[in-house]
């Protein structure tokens, strides 16, 4: 029997390159991930939140992920995010991924009857999805997004699932985490679902991140799973907060505009993102420069 | 120049039917457009949130909108649910609607970016798709499934664009719903979103009602537009009140679910909905037809 | 056997004056009480919201209650807020207020304690409270400032008890005062709790209004609950649509602050809210007063 | 000059106990302080959330703090919760609570006017009390119970006065304390304000907590804080995961009801909570008895 695919460590959920007409950049994602695969990453999310996963057709997604797995090395985890509010749509585009090289689905909640998104379907979507997925799948909490927030009973619920691994949680509740580790089956994976509190979930038994910083800050988030493996709690932690400000500079205060930015200001492409998500102006671009340099993620001099 | 089109009076805004394989059921489509027909309807709402629209590929939504076009009279007005997340995509699903005969494109925010969907956002969505759609286009707040809510500015501002026709707007907040009569463009068309408000929504001003009651109780929706029209106050409050009970049962109470049971009910085809929205359960059945029998809508005897 | 008190009509509930050392300020009391008292307004709510009750001590409230019925004259109802967060508090200071003279307790739900104030919690309150007190009770719905929302279902349950007299409610859901309306007990008086949608809650049933507004605008409240008695629903319209902009100011968007400025403006006395309300500056000054010209609430020339 | 007082470790907010007709009990308070007394314990927060401080009078409070302080030895610290809706009752009840000894005043965030307590509005309210104040000041975040959550940036700002000597947070946002930890003025005491989260909240840098669950078990919560402190995170993190149960018991799930139960069941004076608290019925104190057994709280033969 082959053991489950380990989703431990750090995968950055990469943002999508449009080019300046708003297709997608394929050259770019390539030159991105060539830069990206020198980190000791675990491996991509491809389109997730911050990939705009809902702003692509079909088959615009099905040529992205075929580049994708071009250029995603083996030995990293290829993650895509395969979900769509209907359980028959999830399921044909995830088996598209799966025949397309993905190694694991990732399925944010369905949201937009958000009053019937109950245990009950919630449970009908995901059992239905991983009863027929050729790859394993990974739940994944995004509340700020969906509205939708998994409570850690139905997670402890699907974690009996052969074919559920994980899940990544954005919702930033340690104590739903720990609950989730205690209860969940054994080897069930929890990842944490943003920077912020990436140190303290892998002290409550996190086994890493899919995080919007690690796009910018790769070698940072790997440091702080590697600094918390060998026991050094104080470096990790001194390393964990001074990643807080950029982190939320990238997310709740900028999104993904702030995110293609801080790529563009490190030399990767970020490009825009499609409307109606607006490009950052040039006063955000300043305050988001300076906090990537208060953080030494950014070079004082460089950037301008 | 021709006139704007006229949103006044009732649409229902139709659950789309699936068979027991939840395939597109057009000819259940056709048979339960046949029996609207018969009411003095305005037009329909085709694809909105009773329509399941996220739950349909833009394939089955073509079909679905050609199929619609042949069995709504030109006598009725056809408003097609185009709004994707992306504007991109709204625009090019506008143009398809439009080709296939759609009257009104009606375009509810998106919303999975909710933190960025402030004014900015919105504006800069809502106008690119009126600059350029072939029909006129309606504004759509369902802050209930989206968790977005356009403030009354924005709709005020919105209002100016001579493509914007009006508004449906279900968050039932009178005093917003007043502020945008007085202030928008002369002739903005504002419809209530919910039967639940009707009456006092025309008595504010506005000129009819984008309602998911209107599907099993047309009749009645129309009655209260036209009691209201001839100052016979007391009887269209009576039947408001009558059907407020009704209307919290296919919408909040049992959504979509509740809805397409209820039409089973009533003769019309309902169905199922698509996972991951599950059918009623038996209980929920039996409490559903005695509010129906309660109201009046179904006869005490029947629907057993 | 005493027929109920009538809460028919408008009542205002009027700010608490301090002077400017923050003391309880009577004799502006009275003058106001003087000018109000030339209004058809069928009475005050003492101590509600708007009359800053939390930052008042017991003694104060006492005070307050004695000096505010010296200047209503017995042809109008004296309401007073006697709500404390325990139901014990409520029923001492309600039987103090009804010694003082107070014809209602009209009591805001607790909220300290928001996730157990369910029907359990908020029915024992309200049922203890109306067992005992020697005036009649009636409900006040807030959630505005309370986050706690009494559903339909609560409120025509608490309707049965002889000495709840009705319920002010607030949140604006004019389906939820249209169900309220349709199946309370017969008599049950419903109060539109905010001056932005008073005009549509006439409409469905309610007999009046606890409005802020009618603080600044007495006058033009009276005249929408005239207007639509006498079936002038175009005029009652109009006022209504008109009233709406400087509602806001003087309750979302401004607060207490701003409702005791636009008095100052009005020739009546506002004075200073208590810390930590802090008062309007100049510019919000500035916006206050043209969003009451522009009401006409305000002579243009006025004000300055 | 004085060092500053340490918040370091563990303190019960403790429940303030009533006897059968509802009056304070201070013998049941004495003797469960001596009970608590025996453990490593840094203190208590007397009139806390836990301690039902919206439901006693002023009068009550101080003959509740007096009591308290006689059964607290001075090595302990005894922190009073004075909190007001206004400022100046606050001051007022500070002054009082320091004269009859109190150390700390512990003051949650006012919460009636809560779209008016912004950064301007709480900073008023904050810096007023901690100019005049005979004792040092804990700021205190409770946003389940307010709905008013003080973001990072103004606590950061609050911790430069002098006499804020820290801050209680009970929303369980890592991320936050991360960045109060890192930006606030240098000796700044982080309390985590729920145990679900106290040993990541050690991780990120915090001292200590305020932990309804420390009424309960406060050898395990003082064992955790220790355990950190001596390097061993495994065991730590062990028992950390064990007692997320039992606090969510006593916590969101039953409440102040639900601690006093579970002080019932383990020999401590629980008694009645007061109106509207109602008391757990049986099936509930049945569920919270199996928790208490499942964590190794309660033994699984006592308690019956």
């Amino acid at each position: 029997m082959k053991p489950p695919l380990s989703m431990a460590g750090i995968f950055p959920p990469i943002p999508t390159p449009f080019d300046a007409t708003g297709e997608l950049d394929l050259k770019a994602l390539a030159a991105n991930l060539e830069k990206w695969n020198r980190y000791p990453l675990s491996g991509y999310v491809v389109l997730g939140t911050n990939g705009e996963f809902p702003y692509l057709t079909e088959s615009e997604k099905l040529t992205y992920f075929e580049a994708a797995r071009k250029h995603i090395p083996p030995t990293k985890l290829f993650m895509a995010g395969t979900a769509c509010e209907s359980t028959h749509s999830t399921i044909a585009l995830t088996k598209k991924a799966a025949a397309l090289g993905a190694d694991v689905a990732i399925l944010v909640t369905p949201s937009y009857y958000k009053s019937r998104m109950d245990a009950a379907g919630l449970s009908h979507y995901y059992l239905s999805v991983a009863d027929v997925s050729p790859i394993p799948v990974s739940l994944y909490n995004m509340p700020a997004n969906t509205t939708v927030d998994m409570p850690a009973d139905l997670i402890i619920a699907l974690s009996q699932h052969p074919n559920i691994l994980g899940v990544k949680d954005s919702g930033g509740n340690l104590a739903k985490l720990g609950e989730i580790i205690r209860s969940a089956r054994p080897g069930f994976q929890v990842l944490a679902g943003s920077a912020g509190f990436l140190y303290p979930a892998l002290c409550v038994g996190a086994i890493g991140g899919v995080l919007a910083l690690a796009n910018i800050a790769p070698q940072q988030c790997c440091d702080i799973v590697s600094l918390f493996k060998h026991g050094k709690h104080e470096d990790a932690r001194e390393l964990q907060l001074r990643m807080i400000a950029p982190n939320t500079a990238v997310t709740a205060r900028f999104g993904v505009p702030g995110l293609k930015a801080a790529l563009d200001l490190l030399g990767y492409y970020g490009g825009p993102p499609r409307s109606p998500l607006l490009p950052l102006n040039d006063a955000q671009k300043d305050t988001l420069r300076s906090v990537l340099v208060g953080a030494g993620i950014l070079g004082a001099g460089i950037g301008g």
